[in-house]
């Protein structure tokens, strides 16, 4: 037992404070492949003081401080470095308030995305972000994260609905960012700071969302290709006609085929790619977009388009891409994830590129993805205990990064940067801003006690 | 002349170089009421390059710098204080790039805001953020200062348009941040740092701005009422029934009759209260749009409720509150227009509370603003020759400010804090948060050189 585990109980109390061996372990991980660390112990708060009095004892002894809700993370940002606090804040699970007036709901940062979604629903309005792990990962990590999903293309990602936040600085002090009017330009924008900052720089205890009003409707579409670049061709097409759908998603034929298997569906499994696209909003709009949509699939080369005739059917539909990942997921021992994304002109090449690589390395490759935000999430299918191949997904992998950066993309479109992509950040953003974002970090945590490791070493 | 005057012409030419008093006069103003200093100099550079000099040669010399478009601010954020050089950015006015695949546009920051709107009407795009100065604006100016506009209730401020920039940073050093990617989480999002900085942590030399699909159709209504807070209910029942229009602006009597004076339109001078309703998009949605509202606005109390049938008529409506400053403006020596911002909730009240300080301190106030967004521009009408007058102004934008941060709002919604503002801001957004900005400031100008004095005292 490290020495400050009996200082942490005196905090929260025995029962809120774990450190036994098996504990650890299970806090060692997060959603991503091949990386793990063992922590001193693991602390559960239930108020924004227990953060703070946890934070300060931190700060005073020099113990790095790695917070996490529920450990969804595809980038390793929650893997606890040897000797720090676990700070997990998904007993902080409270909503505060729903406020329909003014179309905003405060709730602490344990709280599960889908209870947010499920709450909106509830009052005829739509909280947007839907992110793939929603139904357990916490709005907290969301934030952090700035997570992406499913309806980026029409409705943007977690940053777009934060309009204020509690944060708990690296000193220990509780500050609170934004507010409720949908217009303020107050001072810099500190909370845009911290979304995203994946725990490097606060630990956020409360956010503050913005609802919009529910859509009255949804069509659903799923087209099926012979050629991979004909859906990026369908994508452009849509985009170039000015229809912004809420969903644009990939399947390419190694995911139908884990996917049918898994779920059965009645997917076409000699499809080379499959396109499922969602529209919502007004009944009239999206019947008109929709036939819209067809008839551009088609133009460009769809097999088949069909369209949801019931909500049993649209189901069915969403949910060969909703369960893409684990699908993949139960073919081979590990399943990297990857989500470099680039402009969505030139979607077509890194669809390309992606499956040219894997041949080349001799991988399999499973890739789906958020097309219409030029999101693409290739996938490894490998097994960590193959040093040899092992080095070969990493040879590919940093291939793709660097072709998404010469395509003027980005190396994580929705993942983050963790431990799992530091090594490719400066590419990926320029030594000038890699220097500015350490700026920060060294500002607003000068011992660098929160989350230390992550995104950049200093 | 400067010493530092010969320096700055080897550096730009003789012609890109002003330093008579005559010149320097009028670069001593922006838009804002009862501010003015006197620059040294006033520098045109027309590259990035010799940006970078000029904040080169700044920074090894201590001089202040402050950056500047069209000058239209109403916090003055661009007022020069002695001894400082202006770096006019007017001349960087270039259009880089229309990318109608990725629906961007990359423009230097000396282009005016208009031009953007133009450019992308033509492509059948939209460019969504519309400040009242649009047409004389930068989008530098406008992306230093996080502008708002009449359109911010359905498609935001000028900061959701913002995918990159180019910037100058107090060293000197050039930074490139954001791409053409609509999702990027690799790294802190440092684009958000600098927009709505007010020239106080960089120079923004280039931007890259995202369009949207243009909406088919837009319908325009203009409802009058006999009772302010009337206006304030049928905007917060709008919101309920869940409608965003992309406009809902408000006119009270003195600027409706002030309007009426200047532009002949043929508003009802007995009204007290305008209110201007816009929808856009798909021709079926707004039709059931607009006779939701006027149905709302009835029920609420309206007197009247005209639709414009005609691409004249809504010209006609829409100047109405277009002139609204203008028309102020021609009333009183000294026109101080205000824009604390509430939560739309509270905005019923905040019409009220102006109306009453307006009232026990004697002053003439016309109020208008963006009421979709609870962001007022309370228009005090005054002298600033009158010593006695202007502190009673002075006492009651207090209150008024005081009034707004009580009901959860801010001292400013789109206008800036520059000079005018500072003294509030503490109380708006609380000590901690201060002293956060303020950190951000001597990280990242840690000289300050860049536009000392605006937003806080360091």
């Amino acid at each position: 037992m490290d020495k400050f585990v009996p200082d942490l109980i005196a905090i929260l109390g025995q029962e809120r404070v774990l450190f036994e061996p098996e504990h650890l372990a299970v806090y060692g991980f997060d959603g991503t492949a091949a990386l793990s660390g063992t922590a001193s112990c693991v602390a559960f708060p239930i108020t924004t003081e227990e953060v703070s009095k946890i934070v300060k004892y931190a700060a005073a002894h020099k113990v790095p401080v790695v917070s996490r809700g529920s450990g969804t993370g595809l980038s390793g940002g929650s893997i606890p470095q040897a000797g720090s606090i676990v700070l997990c804040l998904a007993k902080m699970d409270k909503v505060l308030e729903l406020d329909e007036k003014n179309l905003t709901v405060l709730v602490e940062a344990g709280v599960i995305t889908l209870t947010v979604t499920e709450l909106a629903d509830a009052a005829g309005l739509l909280y947007p972000p839907d992110p793939g792990s929603g139904k357990i990962s916490t709005i907290g990590g969301n934030v952090a994260e700035n997570s992406g999903g499913l309806r980026g293309l029409k409705y943007g990602v977690t940053r777009d609905y934060v309009m204020g936040m509690e944060v708990v600085l690296a000193s220990g002090e509780v500050v609170w960012l934004g507010n409720k009017c949908v217009k303020d330009v107050a001072g810099y924008s500190m909370k845009d700071v911290f979304i995203g900052s994946e725990g490097t720089l606060g630990i956020i205890t409360r956010v503050l969302l913005k609802l919009v009003p529910k859509p009255q409707a949804k069509k659903t579409l799923l087209a099926t290709y012979s050629r991979m670049d004909a859906a990026a061709e369908t994508v452009s097409a849509i985009i170039a006609a000015k229809i912004i759908p809420c969903t644009l998603e990939f399947l390419d034929k190694i995911t139908i085929q884990c996917v049918e298997d898994f779920a059965h569906i009645g997917l076409p499994l000699d499809a080379e790619a499959i396109l499922l696209m969602e529209t919502d909003g007004h009944p009239a709009v999206i019947a008109e977009e929709a036939a819209r949509m067809e008839e551009i699939a088609r133009k460009c080369g769809a097999v088949t388009v069909q369209v949801a005739q019931t909500a049993n059917e649209t189901d069915k539909l969403s949910s060969a891409r909703r369960s893409a990942f684990s699908a993949l997921a139960r073919i081979s021992p590990t399943t990297i994830l990857e989500d470099a994304t680039v402009p969505r002109s030139e979607l077509a090449k890194m669809v390309n590129f992606i499956q040219g690589v894997a041949q080349r390395y001799n991988l399999r490759v499973g890739t789906f993805g958020h097309m219409g935000d030029g999101n693409l999430h290739p996938t490894f299918l490998t097994d960590e205990r193959n040093k040899e191949e092992m080095h070969r997904v990493e040879q590919a992998m940093k291939e793709i990064f660097d072709f998404a950066i010469q395509l003027g993309g980005t190396i994580t479109g929705e993942h983050g940067v963790g431990l799992a992509k530091k090594g490719f950040l400066a590419a990926s953003i320029g030594n000038a801003s890699l220097e500015l974002i350490k700026q920060l970090k060294r500002t607003l945590d000068p011992d660098c006690i929160l989350n230390p490791g992550k995104i950049f070493d200093l």
